[in-house]
């Protein structure tokens, strides 16, 4: 299995975080995810379709999300704010549209985030579709990043 | 605001519903999702992109999502089996599938499904792009089915 398409996502996610969050993010051993189980408590999630089809998600511990939030819009927010739930649909639309320009091989285009709240919900992704996992940590917190590509 | 677009989503899952579920399905009136607020148990999430930009999910409460999988698969299946997750979004993602071809002013392209679950989730999706609820009812229970979409 040919899991390098995972790179231009890790690059991305790191980027993103220096640039609009202005945290430092380390990421982990990448695992595969062999079935559903509990993301954390806010998670956007973007479908990618083109030469290859899949979807990232990014997905925070509330307490890591509000934190995060804060930093990219400069200001304290909570999680009742419109701006919380547009700003990790952001994050992920960021994340997705700077990983393609690395995978141009598969001409993907990104759709609109959607943003999924509720305390260990879980995404499931189709079965024979292979999703890795990363672990980031940072000093803001840990969260995940989910990728899974179906190439043809 | 035009939301035609939404005609083709409708009548994609009533026919979903009657060729692969064996059951019909009445759409009740539409309405427009001002913020986010929690769907049913499980969601079955498809991205679409091309000259518009969205998403669609089809909501089920699990007791309905277990009628109704285990009436597509012809065999009674429970929440736990991977059959569960993957036929809904193999249902999303043919409602998707029948709906682009009624939108092909979009040439709309789409992800793979993410199928969510989680009681009490809530899909958000982004400020400023207009997402339509329609309730479904039919003899296995009720559903929602929610469009986003962003023209250019």
């Amino acid at each position: 299995m040919d899991v390098s398409y995972i790179n231009p996502f890790v690059s991305a996610t790191i980027e993103c975080f220096k640039k609009m969050i202005f945290v430092d993010v380390t990421p982990k051993n990448p695992t595969l995810k062999n079935q559903p189980f509990p993301t954390y408590d806010i998670s956007g999630v973007i479908g990618l379709s083109g030469e290859a089809q899949g979807s990232i998600s990014l997905s925070f511990p509330q307490d890591v999300a509000i934190r995060v939030i804060s930093s990219m819009l400069s200001c304290k927010i909570d999680e009742n704010a419109p701006e919380f739930v547009d700003g990790i649909g952001e994050i992920a639309n960021i994340v997705a549209g700077n990983a393609k320009r690395g995978l141009s091989k598969f001409n993907l285009s990104i759709s609109l985030p959607n943003v999924i709240l509720g305390r260990n919900h879980v995404i499931g992704s189709q079965t024979g579709v292979p999703t890795i996992i990363v672990p980031f940590t940072s000093s803001m917190g840990f969260f995940s990043m989910e990728v899974a590509l179906k190439t043809k």
